[in-house]
């Protein structure tokens, strides 16, 4: 036996998100499993770093499975790579330890949201990108709101978690990148809930165009309902960025 | 009348090129004719700076039309974006004199090739690049043979050109840009042949690994035969980037 830790990149377009399900196999672990399944010619289960939810993308998504015996690192890379869907693909692979778990041992992740700025639509970007409806927000505004995102709150209200365990998560960094085309936030913390960074967008853009106030954050996370909280932002416009690790 | 002048941005996957065909619509001049026509409620021909093949992207092609009356610009971007199919986008629209011409008064026009680099297949950009097949060619020699294509000369073998026309043109530039994954190679010109681009990229690739000498770019040019000229690279890793007009 042998342990590995898989980096995966994928457009989540044509999937019903990461998780592998009963009623279909358009998921990316059911594709990735298919495929180290034959590879192996033995049942492969993959453990991601966490689930991401249909339509969002992930730059470098992070799995581990526990394979029969150890295999040439660049000759499986490139068997992998030639039966996914192009859609999926498997940057880097490496053996580690048996202790090694993807999820338990992530100790930070970076999500990003693509906010399309520019007066036209995108076109080569279309499917990673989410116009800005109307007038354009204020980016100061937004800037400042993010702030009070920052550090260890109960985000309950700010997510669609159904989970009876904790909700309490701490973030440790809203950065804003703007370029020509595009308003990029990314947001950096130890642990992520269900829809919990979309809601976090859409409550960001409601401030920066005026339809939110700034107070109204604190008076939401201290609610604790969902319903008082932003939009959930569209899936299409998320992308699973990064997936820290210490070296264990 | 008013005549415009249009900037388009497209993804060609889906079309059998720019030019409008009798046996179908799906070619982007028909598209963006089928909506103009619609929104001025009169036919409407648009004329491209030149044809782009089946498959090959434009980043900024641009086209002029005569419309029967003039319009507001940004409600008519915004009209003619809201029926175009989601990979054609007007991304700018000005009026012009009725002296304009789209192909007659383009002064140069700069083409990029996109080659993927990285060892493992691109997912985002898996419409838009060409992964390098075997092991990676020499950049250095490929940059050397370029300065080769440089200037006026008789392009004929490095083209599939069927004109009975003078097939002379002038290139002005052909530049590298190497990205962690990518490989892009630029090339501006007063004009281009058909398949010219996508053939020079071929040739200089089977320079960068050594199938062909450095000294076979002279004798091809020579020999005016197409036959002898490296391979046709694939449409998809072409776009066209920019066409460049004198102000008239």
């Amino acid at each position: 036996m042998q342990t590995y830790k898989m980096t995966i990149q994928y457009e989540g377009t044509r999937y019903k998100g990461w998780q592998r399900l009963k009623t279909t196999d358009m998921t990316i672990q059911s594709k990735i499993e298919q495929v180290l399944t034959r590879y192996f010619d033995a049942p492969i289960e993959i453990s991601g770093s966490g689930r991401t939810d249909a339509g969002v993308h992930a730059q470098a998504q992070v799995a581990h499975f526990a394979a029969p015996h150890a295999v040439d690192l660049k000759a499986c890379i490139e068997a992998l790579n030639r039966y996914l869907p192009e859609d999926i693909v498997v940057r880097h692979l490496e053996a580690v330890s048996d202790q090694f778990h993807a999820r338990f041992h992530a100790v930070s992740k970076v999500y990003t949201y693509r906010l399309w700025t520019a007066p036209y639509p995108p076109v080569f970007e279309r499917h990673y990108v989410v116009p800005i409806q109307g007038p354009p927000p204020n980016i100061d505004k937004m800037k400042q709101a993010s702030k009070l995102f920052l550090g260890t709150h109960d985000f309950k209200a700010y997510s669609t978690d159904k989970t009876k365990k904790s909700t309490v998560r701490t973030l440790t960094d809203i950065a804003f990148i703007q370029t020509e085309q595009e308003l990029q936030i990314v947001f950096t913390g130890e642990g992520f809930l269900y829809n919990m960074v979309r809601i976090l967008v859409g409550t960001l853009l409601e401030i920066g165009t005026g339809q939110r106030t700034m107070e109204s954050i604190e008076q939401v996370f201290k609610s604790g309902k969902r319903e008082l909280a932003g939009e959930t932002a569209p899936a299409k416009g998320l992308i699973l960025t990064h997936v820290h690790y210490e070296n264990i």
